[in-house]
This record gives C-alpha cells, sequence and structure tokens, in this order.
C-alpha cells in the first residue's frame, strides 16, 4: 500500500469549502485504490497573514517540504489589498512557492465540457467546434523574476524598469514539458512569442525548433501573442498545447479559460524537475461568493486528481475522479454558476456535487 | 484655402488599392470643405525593399519630415519574411517610423457597426451589448525600446534580456492622451497594468493617478491584463478608453479588434506631441487577396478621417467621412468578407465601396 504526504493550504475564500470536497473525493479514490494519503493541512495567504503576520510562515514552507506534493486552494481578498505589494497573498505565497521549488513547468487545461458549450462567450459555431487547450506556461523565469528590476533617477525623468530574461536551459525544460504532453495529447505545440520585437523570443524560437527535433511526430508553429490572443477567439480549435513563456502564459491560460466560461471547472498544475508540484484552481478566491456553500468544487477536485497523476504516478485513482467528474456533469449536477439563471433554483451544493462525484468513484 | 501635404505611404499588398480608393475619397472632402491636399507617394515596405534596396529609404523619411502627417497603408508579406530581422518591413519601415517621429500616442478604435453584430465571434447577447472601445497604446517605448537588449553567456547558459522600462514623462503623457480621449467620449479610462508584478506598472499606476486628478470627470479603473483579456470576451460593454503600454497595448487593441469581427473596418493614428501623425488601417496587407479588387477599402478611408481630424484639424470633412462610411455600411454595401457567405456573390468590389462612400459626400 502506497503511503504519500500531502501539504493541504486551503487559503481564502472559498478555499477551503472547496478544499473539504476534494478531501472527501481523495478519500474515496484512496480506498478504492488502496492509497494512503497523509493530509497536513497549513495556514496560507491571507489567513495566514491575520494569524501568523505572513502569508507563507515557515512552518507552512517545512511542511510543504515534506510533503510529497501541496494542494492549494486559493488566496488574497479586499482585506489584505491594501497591504505593500511585497507582504501581499499573491506575492508572498503564490510567487514565493513557485520560485523556491522551482516549479517551472505550469500546466493548464482549458476545454468546453460537452453539454456546457452554451457557457462559453463565443459565438455559438465558434464554442461548437470545440475550445480544448493545454497551455504550458514557463512559471519561474521571464520578466516576473528577471533581474535588475528597479527605479531610478529623479522628478520626471524617474523610470522603472524590469528585465525579462531567459537561459536556453529554461527554454529547453519548458519547450521539453510542451512536446511531452503534445505526445499524449493531439500532437501538436503552438508556441507562442514576440519574435519580430523581443530578443528573448528569438532565442526561445531557436531552442524550440531544437526541441522540435526529437518529437518529430509532434507539429510545431509559431505565433505571435497579439495574433494568438485573436486566433483563439476566432477559431480556438486549431489549438492543442500552447508553448508560453512566463507573462505571456499569464494571458493566454487567462483567456483559454474564459473562453470556456467555465473557470470553475479548470485546474492547474505546477511541477518542478524532480516531479514534486503544488495543484489548485484556475479562478480566484472569490470572496463575495465565499462561506455560502454554493462555490463550484470541481477545479479543486480536478486539481487533486492533476496531484494525483503528475506527482504521485498514481494514474488509475486520477482517471477514476476525471471520468466521475464528467458523469456528474452529464447528469446535470451543476452549481448554479454552470446553468442558466431561471434555472438555478435546481442548482446544487458546494457539498452535493462533492458527494456526487465521490459516489461516482 | 488650407493647403497641406501629406506623404502617401501605400506599401504592400492591399495597401496600393485601398490607398486608391482612400484617396478618391479625400478628393470629394478637399472639393466639398474647400481643403488642398498635395500629396506625394512613395516607396516603403516590402516595395521599398525590391525597388531600393531597404524598407523605408531616405527619399521616403525626407519626404515624411516635410509632410503634415503620413498616409500609410500596409507592409509586408511572405517574399519578404526571411530577410533578417532588422531588414524586414515590420521592424525596419515601421517601428523606425514610430520612433523617428516620436509617434507616441497610437489610437485605435474598435466597434462593433450597428447592423454587423453578427460578424462578431462573441456570444450574440455579447455582442448585440456592443463593442466600443479606444485603444491608446503607448508606441515609442516599453520593452519594444528599452536597452539593454542581447545575448549573453555560452551553451545552455547563454540567455536573452529584453528591458521593459518607462519614464514618468512618457507615463505622463500617454495618460493625458488617454483622458484627453475619454473627456470626448464616455469619460471612462481603464488603465491596464501587471502592478502585482513590474515594476514599470507600479510607475505606471502611480502616474495615472496623478493625471486622473486633473480630469475629475473621468472615471478611472485599474485591470491586470491577465484579467482584462478575459473581461473584454465576457463583457466587452464595460469599458470606454483602454490605456496600455507599448506590448499590452499591441495585444489588448489587437483583441478588440478582433472581438467586432470586421478587421477591414478599423483604423488607427499614431501621433506625436506636435499634432503629427502616420495613420494606418489596423489590419495586415493581406498579401492573399490582393490585387483582386476585393479587399475592404474602409480601414484606410477612416484613416484617412483620423488625419483630417488629428493632424490637420479638418473636424468637418473628418465628420463627413465618418458618416458616408456609416451610410455605406447601413445600406449594405458591402465587400465580401462582411456578408455571411452564402450572399457574397452579392458582396461589393474595393472600388465600389469606395465610390459610394464618396458619393455620400
Ligand atoms: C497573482 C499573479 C501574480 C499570478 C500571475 O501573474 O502569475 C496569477 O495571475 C496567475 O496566473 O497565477
Ligand atoms: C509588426 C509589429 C512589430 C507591430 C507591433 O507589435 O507593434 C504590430 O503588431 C502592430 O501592432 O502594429
Amino acid at each position: 500500500m502506497a503511503t504519500y504526504h500531502i501539504a493541504v493550504l486551503p487559503g481564502d475564500g472559498i478555499g477551503p469549502e472547496v478544499m473539504e470536497q476534494a478531501n472527501r473525493v481523495l478519500d474515496a479514490v484512496c480506498t478504492k485504490f488502496d492509497i494512503t494519503l497523509e493530509r497536513t493541512t497549513y495556514p496560507v495567504g491571507g489567513f495566514a497573514i491575520d494569524q501568523h503576520g505572513e502569508a507563507l510562515p515557515q512552518t507552512t514552507l517545512d511542511g510543504c517540504e515534506q510533503a510529497d506534493a501541496i494542494l492549494f486552494g486559493s488566496i488574497g481578498g479586499p482585506k489584505w489589498d491594501s497591504l505593500p505589494l511585497d507582504k501581499r497573498p499573491e506575492r508572498a505565497a503564490l510567487l514565493k512557492l513557485r520560485s523556491h521549488f522551482d516549479l517551472f513547468s505550469n500546466l493548464r487545461p482549458a476545454k468546453i465540457y460537452s453539454g456546457l458549450e452554451h457557457l462559453s462567450p463565443l459565438r455559438s459555431d465558434i464554442a461548437q467546434s470545440g475550445v480544448d487547450v493545454l497551455v504550458v506556461r514557463e512559471l519561474t523565469s521571464g520578466i516576473y523574476f528577471g533581474q535588475p528590476k528597479g527605479l531610478e533617477g529623479e522628478g520626471e525623468e524617474q523610470f522603472a524598469f524590469d528585465t525579462m530574461r531567459y537561459s536556453k536551459r529554461e527554454i529547453r525544460r519548458i519547450a521539453i514539458s510542451a512536446f511531452e504532453a503534445a505526445m499524449k495529447r493531439n500532437k501538436k505545440v503552438t508556441s507562442v512569442d514576440k519574435a519580430n520585437v523581443l530578443v528573448c523570443s528569438r532565442l526561445w524560437r531557436e531552442v524550440v525548433e531544437e526541441v522540435a527535433k526529437d518529437y518529430p511526430e509532434v507539429k510545431l508553429e509559431h505565433i505571435y501573442i497579439d495574433n494568438a490572443t485573436m486566433q483563439l477567439i476566432c477559431d480556438p480549435a486549431q489549438f492543442d498545447v500552447m508553448l508560453c513563456s512566463n507573462l505571456f502564459g499569464d494571458i493566454i491560460s487567462d483567456e483559454c479559460a474564459m473562453l470556456t466560461g467555465s473557470m470553475g471547472l479548470l485546474p492547474s498544475a505546477s511541477i518542478n524537475g524532480s516531479g514534486f508540484g503544488m495543484y489548485e484552481p484556475a479562478g480566484g478566491s472569490a470572496p463575495d461568493i465565499a462561506g455560502k456553500g454554493i462555490a463550484n468544487p470541481i477545479a479543486q477536485i480536478l486539481s487533486a486528481s492533476m496531484m494525483l497523476r503528475y506527482s504521485l504516478g498514481e494514474v488509475d485513482a486520477a482517471d477514476a475522479i476525471d471520468a466521475a467528474v464528467v458523469k456528474t456533469l452529464e447528469d446535470g449536477i451543476l452549481t448554479a454558476e454552470l446553468m442558466p439563471k431561471e434555472e438555478r433554483v435546481n442548482a446544487s451544493s458546494t457539498a452535493a456535487v462533492g458527494t456526487y462525484i465521490l459516489q461516482q468513484i
């Protein structure tokens, strides 16, 4: 019987309530597949600021160090928005965890589930043609972390600067992530850059071309970020895996998520070179609906499934969760935001969706 | 009788044929409003490379220097894509003209014309709610032009770097453009940044807040670029003026253009501190349809109208062109790409649309 240690960081807003459902579903697959998941819960985000004075207390970081993976909820909210930037939940916890564990490979799948096409903000013929994209975003370099960064000068000539920076090594490892993912999907990689303007993008293209040689079955295309933003809207079905730098991936992955119209269904994974990873919903902490029992737990549950698949290698358990989610959606067990306004009286609660999913396992 | 000198740079692809129609329409308003526009045509882009060995010959630059404004067509095409980056039409001509004339204020209006809602790739209820956005993009600084930029190191540790850089002065002048534009529109500015990650964005926010104090009637909001990309898709009607840095404006303006579904209708202006400007369609040179007489001339004609309005101060003439275009669209005088596939047998040619427009003047 396999035993794993998981650091559970529920965070703020809807984090704790959706995490509760993910834990219930994990209990169900553990029983079925004879897995032991030792889970320890740690404070993070605004909750940790309120309790311990900082968004990522040392005990939380230590707990993550000792774990095989991190299951993360969501963090932030208006209460902590007036803190200095470096203390805020997003930077002090999220960016810190990414860089501390070198979680360079961020996988953000976005798809329109069959039957939920009407949620997409796209014209119905385009939504019907489908959105099923995996954004592979570089997460620990680029303009997020590049040095130098700062302010210089005086008066009107005072200027700010940020450095976008990529090494061949950094580009190569994320490109490999994208091609490996494409081999398990539809064998197409679209690399997003701005090679007509950025030196980083030129090196990016060069290294991506080199990596592509090792994957002759995968079709590679290059697209400028401005054009990618447009093509996603008028013809999203042309994309399979989209390979992006940190900043462009931030933009493209959010655009893809919005195109599905169901952010509450989308998980994400952030993985390092040894398979250690952090798994979290694509959406935010949604403070406006927190505590009401109406938040969609599926993104959190699918994040747990990605954790089983990518960090623990428990593929059967992950498949079981994914299948249970598909069945639940097909059976119309939906939280309110997935339903047309006039049908929302029949919406399922956070807990009811969790229960239905674990019953399918 | 006012006399102006215009440098006309038709360029490549559909550039020359749509420029021909813009010239005919300009002739009509000149007669009606007693304006003299002395126009001299100069080579630019791939055409100039073929004829003179470079995308922006000195004679063209000199001609622009002596003019009151530049009316630009479009440049580039597969024929010149294999040239080294610095020789290619986009960089050698477009970026060069922008920086040479300090054309820092790029105005890109995007709207869905009444009756053309079906062209939008958005779900019909969203398209019906309307898209009417003016993107004000900073065009001569940021990561496009920031120094240093380059490649260093060896082997896998070789790295590329680009510098995003903004001074208070540069931010202030583009912010003023945005607020001035908002005063003539719906009095709302949404400033797009990534202040949770970039030092440039923090200085951007600070200066934009300062400028806002001089425009108490204008409502100011700040939005992160990733969220802006999403909000544009699910609720574009919330935006009036979107104020963006160079890179974010590149992305946001193209997204806005795509949301209208009618890129062939969208003009743009790039203006400097003395009112000198370059006016060009938002779309590209469309080499695939060049020379067939089917390209939509309206973006070029509206670019001529923006030129009359912003560089020459001939507001009545500009209003006349805009009204003629609206009437033409309402009367259903459309090029093929604006029509449903099954109706395209009734499409108007490039010249027929030009003729109809000038008849309305
Ligand atoms: C909160 C923010 C710093 C973060 C990012 O830009 O990476 C978020 O937008 C994301 O995509 O995870
Ligand atoms: C051709 C390219 C350099 C240019 C830009 O990025 O500015 C284009 O995309 C534009 O928006 O005018």
